[in-house]
Order: C-alpha cells, then structure tokens, then sequence
C-alpha cells in the first residue's frame, strides 16, 4: 500500500483531535449518554460496528476456518456452581482500597502505580530532563493520580519506584497496602488516608427464575462454556486429539472504578480459542510455518529483575531456549502476532509480555499477553495462557462427568507383575470380619515384597504385618501369587488446553489510535488509514451531485461492486466533493470513485487513495477491476498505478 | 431444487427422533448438561452455531445491506432509569400463580391453555373423534399440563372453551385468576388450588459498580438502546428521514418456568429494526415493489370474535382496506415474509397474526406477528410493532435532550397573526406585579378577542377581565395590536418508529422442524434439507479412504472452492462413504464430493445431491463450477443435471 511513502508520523498524536473525531463520526459513545452515562459502558455507532464485524470476520478466517475448530455459542448467564468450582467466586477479584473519610473506591494497583509515576514525572521536571511529548501526555493522564509536583526524590528512591512499577502486577492485596504506608499514598483526590486493601470480586451477580433461590453470574470469559461441553466437541470431532474450540461473544466484568475509555468496560466482546492437547505432547504440527516469526518479548525474569527491557527472537529460538513454554503456545503466539498486524496494528508498537509468578491466574502455567503499546502506555489485548488440565480436572471431580480423552493405543502397552489370587471363601472363614484389610495390604505390596512373600509360599506359609502391627498368617490354600500378563489397549487423560483470549475492543481501540494522523497541509483533518480488511466501508461512490445524470452509472458501479463482494456506500449530499472526502478520511474508507460528466459522456471514472490523495483515471470496467483487486489485496496502490494513469484534473476536484 | 421430486412429508414429523438427531449432531444442548442443566438456557454447538451465523448474514444481507440501515452494537447492562422510563420496570410482566400448598410456580396462562386443552382432548376421546397425528402428539404435549381423561363436555362448554382459547392472549391477570376459578382449574402436577394471579417482571436484576448503589437490569430487548443514539444516528444520516437502525445482539427474560426448548428460553440472540418516519406520512419509497406479496393474516377482529381462521391476501390490499396499518408497516411485513422463505421456512406453516386491544405491549399501537407452525403450535418468531412516538417522547422527557427531527421546510410557512406589542417600562409602571400576568392573558386571547381589542384601542382604551375577574385598563400608549406576518422554516417533530423484531434462536428451531424428514427406504436415518444459503457446511469432501494418493487432488477442490468462496469440508474417517453421506445429511450439508481412483487417474469426480441422492460425474473443474453455482443460486440441481451426466457406480459408493 502506497501509505508507506505518507509520512503519518510527522504530527505528534493528538488524543483530543483524536477522540473528537471518534465522538463526531460515531464510532463509539458512552452508552447512556442523555441519561449521564455509566462508567465502562459503550455503545458502538456505525462505522464502529462494521470496524467490529470486519474484525471479527478476519478472526473468524485466520483462525476458525484455517484451523478448522469448532464454533460454539454457550450461554451468559451462569448458575453459581460452575464458577465455585472453576475458582471464580473465591478468586476472580482485584483489591480495592477505600479512602478513609468519603468512602471513594479506588483499584490498589492503579492507585499505588498512579501516585509513583506521578512522583517520578515530578522528580524528572525538577531535575530539568526535557520531558518527551509522550512524557507530556503522561503527566496530563497522570493528574487524576496525583499531581505531578516538581520535587526532586533521591536517587535510592527514583530507583526503588521504577522497580516497583516494574513488578506492579506481582503484588498482592497485603503487599500493596504494605507499599501504600511505606510511599504514604493517599487518595490524590482528597489527599486523606486509604485504608487495607479488599477483595471486590469482578463479577457481575444476578438470580435466576422466579423464586430467588438459583444465584446466577454473568460470565467473566466465554471460557467455562467450552470446558463444559468438552465430551461434545470430542465426540464432534470423531474422539481425535488434539483440536480446538472457538467462541466469539460478550462477557462482563463489574470493574471497580473504569476511567480508560474502551481499554477498561465492564462488558466487551471477546473472541477465544480453547486448544485441547496431549499433556505428553505439546508439539504442534504447523509449528514449522511460523518457526521464523521474530517476535518483541519480555520475559518473567527480565521483569522481576526490575526492568522492562524487550528481546527480539524468532519463535523457534524462544521455544527451543525454553523461554515460552512449549511449541503450541508458541505457535499461537505467532498465529496472534500475524492476525494483529494484518488487521493493521503497528508491529513496532507490538510485544509480548510473560506473566509473573503472582500475576499469573489462578488456573494458568504459563501466560503470555500480547501488548500494544497506545497513548496510555502498554495495554494487554490478547492473553495466550496454558491453562494444564485445571478446568477440565475441577470440573470432572465437581461433577463426575469424565472430561478426559479415550485413545486407542495402536500398540497395547503390555505388562508383566506379580498378582494375588484368593480363595475368597477361605479368606472369608479365616480372617472374618479383616478379610478386606488382609486383601488390600497384601495388592498394594511392592512387587519386591509379593516376590518374597510368593518364595515365602513356596516354603509352606508367610506372614503380613499391617501398619497397626497386626500379623496375618497366609498359606497356600489362602492365596497365590503368580506372574501375569497386562495389556492396556486404551490410554486415558485429561488434555491440557492452551487459550489464546482476544479483547476485541482493546484492539479494536489501539488499532484506531494507530491508524490515526493529520496531513500535513491540513493538521485539522484527521485520517484513518485502516487496511482495507478491516475498514468499515471499502469504497466511497461520490457523484459531483445529487443530479439524476449521474444515477444510472452511480448504480451500475454501485451494483457491479456488490457483486464483486465490495461493501461500497453513496454519498451524494449536498456538500463539495471534498468535504465529501474528508469526511470519509475519517471514517477510514480505503478508496473512492469519483463520476462526473466525463464518466457520463465518456464511461471513465476517477479512482482515489486515501493515504497518498492520489486520482488515477480509467474505464468503469477498468477502476472496477483495479479497486476489486486494491480490496482484496492482490494487489497494492503502486500496481494500481501501473494500470491506470494519473489524473490531472485534481483541481477540480479536490 | 430437485428436493421437489422427494416427497418429504410422507412421513409424519417424529419428534424424538427429531430431537434425538439435534442433539446427536449437536445442533444445540442444554447449557450446565453436567452441571444438570438449567432450564431455558442453551448452548449452540458447531453446526447451531453455523447456521446461526448463517441465518444472521442473510438478515444483515436481507435488511441492513440492502435498506442501508445503520447497524449498532450498544451494551445489555442498563442502569434502572432507562427502563422505569420505558414503562418496562412497571409493566414488563408475565402473571404468574403459586400452587397454594407446595409454592411451585406457574405461568397463569399456559396453566389455564393446558388445562382447557387437556379437557377438550378428553372430550374429543370420549367422543371418539379419530385423533389427528397431530393431536396425538399434542396430547403427549399436553400431559405435564394435565392429564388427558377422557370425559364428555357439555356441547356449550367446549364452545365457551375454544372461544377462552382463541382469545387467551387477551386476558389482563384478574381475568385469568376469574377463569381458574370458573373453571376449577388447579396445578395439573398436584391438583392443588392457585392463588390469585401475580405479576412477574422477567428483567434479570444486577447491580453496577463496587458499591452497590447502581441497580442495573440485562435488556429485554435491544430497542431503547437504538432510541437513546438517536440523535447521534440522525446526525449520522446527514439529518434525513427516513432511516432504520439495526442491531443484532442477546437479550435476556427471567421467564417463570421454561419448558419449550428453544421456543421459550431465558437468553437468546435477537436482530431488531427500528424504522423512523414522519409520523404524517407512513408510506413507504419501495412499497410497490411487494404491493403483490400474498400473505396469511390472522386479524385482530376474528381473534376477538372467537375465531382462528386466517385469511388471503396481498399486502397492498391489507393495507388499502385498513386490516393493516399503514404501508410502511405492511412493506416490513412482506419482507420479514420473504426473509423466512428465503432461508427454508414453509410458507405453508407461516401467518401474520395482529394482537387484540389487550394483548399488545405498552408502547405499540398496531402490533403484528409472524407465527410459525412446529409441534408444539403457532409461535411468534417475528413481531411487527408499529410504536409511534413512545419511546423517543418518554426519554425526551426524562432526559430533557430532545430526540426530535428538525426538518428544513422547502417552503417555509407563512402566516399572519394578530401581536400585540408593549411599552415594556409603562406596563411594569402602571400594573407592577401583576404585568406578567397581564402580557400573558393578551397574547393567549384568540384571534377574534384581539381584533375586538385592536379595534377598542383605536377607540382610545380598553378593558380585558382575568379568568378570576381581576379588570385590566389599557391604552394605546401601553400596548399596540398589530397584524404580523410569521415565516416558520423549520418543521420539528417526534419520529414515529416502526419495529421488525426477529427471535433467531425460535426461527432457528422452526427451520431445523421443517427440514427435518426420513426417506421412506430408510425411516431411520434422518435429512435436513436446508437451503445451501443457511446450511452449516455446503459441500462436503469425501475421499475414497484416508490413503495418500488422494490428498492433493484433495487439497486442490478444497482451495479452489475456498477461493469460489464455497465452505466445504473434508470428511476422510474410517468409515464407509455411504456412513460419511448419512452424518452428512444429518448435518444438512447440501452437496458431496467424492474422490475416487478415477478421479487421480482421469480427474473427475461425482456430485452427490443431499435431498435426492443423486450422482452426477464430471471433471474437476466442471463439478467446482456446477457446485459453485448451485451453492450462489444461480442454478439449480435441474440445470446441474444438463451439465453433469448421471452416474451409473452407485452401488460402489453408496
């Protein structure tokens, strides 16, 4: 794509142009607006809906269809057991603090990391370091948090907070407050004292059917309705491992104090993928095809080390250095970081970051969260976790429903021991009512001990000793032990699941922020540059105006583009074709086709890129053709060029 | 479609084995199985899933694309004031009874339609009127809801039944505690009296935020979240009316005891239109194009008369003789008529049937509905709601942020009046603190009473009274009665809004029933013809065995039919092709592939069709092609056969 010869990055980004231009074209709004709002709850307008759907399509094709998992669409609403047992009622919460005099409820970590940033930001301005633009953006977000004061902290103290931030996430509740005494953080609002940090569980609660006896929850990730309906999918899928289950659909987090637009809600659409595999077996098959993919990572020691310094690798080095786990999660890994920059995320803004030991979830072995980096630092969108066999195992032990695999050994696994036979009727009359303590002490001897006991036999008779001292006689009318043969022609066991789980709204948001700029010659009018993939409409049909001449070629164009499988819309308000344009720069539409008298007298047409404001000319059939192409991706803007010549009427136009 | 030449009902619809089919492929289960489940919630599997999100891109394809809606995506948590505003905290109410010994719960009206059901069976048996299959099975039905005796009625009593039955919808809660009592009807499971009728209102309750102040409810259904953007959707619409949102989302009802699969269940996805227009002008731009359409109404008068029997007509007559509303109304109803034919339903088991005075939901003033017939009766999948200004004028209210149309007159009004005019300082001199009052009673006489004045003042005074007999002196010095000419150039107005309301999980359900058949040589095996445009997978692969000379050619149907935009699948299992083509029709795949040895040798395969079984051969570009078009529709399996010739191998494969 010809953006690449824009410079985009020439203006610093603008967060308030930026945002006006989401609010003005509808992209998204606070949900309940006229009624004051609800913090963490937005609605999508109509670009912002298409800009969803068209994510959730590519999502859908990158990894639903090319790896042939299962979709399935389970239920919100839960009833309370499913979450005792998956561990969410005793541990899906965050810690709160309450200031001690109004009662505000601030989030621990947010409010101990917002303070320390505020306090360094200060610091640097004492110390006269230029602040960055970034820096500047920074200190605006950060005032919430505290003021940023110049005041210079000594050197010992600079350090111990960054390594404090650093390791944010690994902190528990009682550590926190610990942290809240030692750095005397207090309410930045009120300046009065916080209290000992609580657990406020995230989940949104509800009571099912009439009577108010059946608690409900409203689900926190879509994961549990895959977990539950595992012997399904396996059976679905012929009994074969390992496979994957997939769920695009909304979950609900009740957060304590969301402040961060679309990176913070309390009810979002996610999308993920269960992968269910052999505990034994974790290699993937595909695992070649992305072995060469080099990835931006941030390990777990790096970051418990107290710094945040990336590496660059391929992820075949990072599996066979044992930095991720295992091929499978690296291959996901990879599989994510494809899917975010062909949707258009910026891969230099792009890395991956290991959980820590604290702040991994209670079910995961290993975590990695694809971060983006946006105007309010690094956010995770995405978090690829080994789950083990937690959930599956949990769920079976509450149930008794065995959500394990069945495999057909292709070779039996054949053993050989030492095995007691009884003359049960014997036993009974000897040893009454220690019959059953006699059989079990003498099965759960170690081979060794059965070896000597049956030489024992062999004499004429032997004796046990159980663990209380009790001495049994046996003979060989009682019980022989022979060797025997074992074949176990089936292997049971519960997969392990390695979970990709995507945030569509935190992409979708960062993905807006990157794709964000302002011409040069025109700083006011903001541009999105979103890859044609995504972008809500493909092409804008603009005919000079709402003249009837021009309908009958407006719907031929706009007809023959629906066929070719291009979303096109029409706009012939009544506003100049360039104000027409610029509105559609910042709804993100890749092209647009301009008819005029020269399309009615001469069946030509103009076509225009909205990166590069480039026009090029041609036939109907001929721009049909090339945009059909641009809108695929089999070919970029310079292609398009060769095929269709400059237009040099711009003037006229523009 | 050949399917015409199978003759599909000569089997009477079993229904356990319908359902025994759904579950074995996993269309959909219970939601919590191993928890037990829960009832009205459940969980789409892999092909419910597909054809879910098939039914969905026909409806965005169907609606949105083709009327250029504007889509939306806002949130299913809402704060209370939304929904006290909208009435539904108040009156979104089911009623329900308590079994005065054992507490257990009841829908008042499905207690008393059972019960009178159940009655009339009975009568019918000890009659010995011959019971219809269809009856059969509703006695079946109707045992949870009171066992079927058979006992004679009074000729005069089944009437005043049947009448009760026809007009069940339309009784208010008293009215249905009355009819228990006139009737002795009580809890069929126990045979214990009722209480009096309740209300019930179905909002899940939750509450928002960590401090419990913010109740909050799940939406019932999605439509006030389009009415609170209306004005940003205005905006977006450059400001013209019509134009229709559109949102497909979950909604949520805390139904009192679900029994009814998936025709009555406590979560589901839901597609709504709400349609804007000038209340003084509810006609429609494209009515002409289904002025034809003929349609099966139910209206409201032979409902209230005590009658089901429906009627024939075209929509341009419903509307030119009244039955329905208006065109705008009746252009919604003839599409919502196309959709559902589109995707597989029976126009046979499809009518429209309009609510009675009662009936109808708080906001609608002409409602129609677009029932479908299953086993278990006529269900409403589709409601048509004509709901005025309602919405828009209750939050206008509450919110004071007026979500009104300012329309720019072409011609601006113009009109002349009567004003008077004041010498403000003498009027606040002479009359002090009753001036206000004064100016207001002036300028609120009509027309005539100023002309009176205008002409006393020309006489040199005059005198106006005060509703409370106060006299007022006036001069021409203190006021001056002129005749003004007033220019208004824009019109402001509450749209009124037009609702297509779709229930996607009961249209989902009455799809499966009426694709659902047995061929006569094999009762055993079931077929669900779905419409290639809904079929979870449209062509199914199935090499000869799982041997590695398949493969490629394979792969090779496989990408050229991904590129043609055809999902396919391969199936190479270890079982017979005919076991394969069975689990196939299962699954309502519409077409098979089979590669064969003479395929790697000669490359050609044959093109199985699902409903007839027919085999087709050709080569492999001619079979993609043939199938490429017969899954887009522009052929059918007629014209297939004009281009494949039979296959004479059956027996080898099938």
């Amino acid at each position: 794509m010809a953006a690449s010869q824009v410079n985009k990055t020439a203006h610093t980004f603008d967060k308030t142009k930026f945002e006006a231009l989401l609010n003005r074209r509808f992209f998204y709004a606070p949900a309940f607006e006229i009624y004051g709002g609800v913090a963490g709850l937005y609605d999508y307008g109509p670009p912002g809906s298409s800009l969803q759907a068209n994510i959730i399509a590519e999502w859908r094709k990158h990894f639903i269809i090319e790896e042939h998992m299962l979709e399935l669409d389970t239920t919100i609403m839960t009833p309370a057991p499913v979450f005792e047992t998956s561990g969410h009622v005793a541990r899906f919460a965050d810690w709160m603090v309450k200031d001690t005099k109004t009662g505000d409820v601030l989030r621990a970590d947010h409010l101990v990391g917002g303070v320390l940033e505020a306090r360094l930001a200060g610091d640097k301005e004492a110390r006269g370091v230029a602040a960055s633009p970034a820096a500047a953006d920074d200190k605006k977000k950060k005032k919430k948090a505290g003021k940023v004061t110049a005041v210079r902290l000594e050197d010992e103290l600079v350090k111990e907070y960054e390594s404090t931030l650093a390791q944010l996430d690994n902190y528990t509740g009682p550590e926190l407050g610990e942290l809240c005494r030692k750095y005397n953080i207090r309410n930045p609002d009120t300046d009065n004292e916080v209290g000992e940090p609580q657990q406020f569980n995230l989940m949104f609660t509800s009571s099912i059917g009439p009577t108010g006896q059946h608690p409900g929850y409203l689900r926190p990730e879509t994961a549990q309705g895959h977990f539950l309906n595992f012997s399904r999918l396996l059976e679905f899928n012929n009994g074969r491992v390992p496979f994957a289950s997939a769920q695009i659909g909304r979950s609900f987090r009740n957060e304590i104090s969301p402040r961060a637009g679309l990176l913070r809600v309390r009810e979002f659409t996610m999308a993920e993928i269960e992968h269910y595999v052999d505990p034994d077996d974790k290699s993937h098959v595909r695992f070649p095809e992305v072995r060469s993919q080099v990835l931006t990572l941030l390990d777990r020691h790096v970051q418990e080390s107290g710094s945040s310094q990336t590496t660059q690798m391929t992820v075949g080095e990072a599996v066979d250095n044992g930095v991720i786990a295992n091929e499978t999660l690296g291959y996901f890994i990879a599989r994510i970081y494809q899917y975010l920059v062909k949707i258009g995320i910026n891969p230099a803004r792009l890395r991956f970051r290991q959980h820590m030991g604290n702040e991994m979830a209670h079910y995961a072995t290993d975590c990695w969260d694809a971060e983006i980096e946006n105007a309010s630092g690094w956010t995770e969108c995405v978090g690829c976790a080994d789950r083990a066999a937690y959930d599956l195992s949990v769920h079976t032990e509450r149930t008794g429903h065995p959500l394990v695999v069945r495999q057909a050994l292709k070779e039996p696994i054949v053993s050989e021991k030492e095995t007691a036979e009884w003359n049960k009727k014997l036993l009974g009359k000897t040893f009454k009512g220690d019959a059953g303590v006699l059989q079990k002490l003498v099965e759960e001897l170690p081979e060794a001990e059965l070896e000597r006991l049956k030489g024992e036999l062999a004499q004429g008779s032997a004796v046990v000793k159980s663990a209380d001292g009790k001495e049994f006689q046996l003979t060989p009318e009682l019980v022989t032990i022979e060797r025997k043969v074992f074949k176990q022609s089936i292997r049971e066991y519960t997969p392990n699941v390695i979970e990709p789980s995507f945030g569509l709204g935190r992409i979708l948001y960062t993905l807006l922020e990157h794709s964000f700029w302002a011409r040069e010659q025109d700083v006011d009018r903001g541009v999105l540059s979103l890859p044609p993939v995504v972008a809500p409409t493909k092409v804008l049909i603009v005919p000079l105006s709402a003249r009837e001449e021009f309908a009958p070629i407006v719907q031929e164009v706009s007809a023959k583009l629906r066929r070719a499988g291009v979303f096109s819309r029409v706009d012939d308000s009544n506003t100049s074709i360039g104000k027409r344009y610029a509105r559609n720069d910042e709804l993100g539409t890749p092209f647009g086709i301009t008819v005029d008298f020269a399309s009615v007298q001469n069946r030509t047409m103009t076509l225009r890129e909205r990166d590069t404001t480039d026009q090029r000319i041609g036939s109907v059939d001929d721009v049909i053709a090339a945009v059909t192409d641009l809108v695929n991706g089999t070919i970029d803007w310079t292609q398009a060029c060769e095929r269709l010549p400059a237009y040099d009427g711009v003037q006229a136009i523009e």
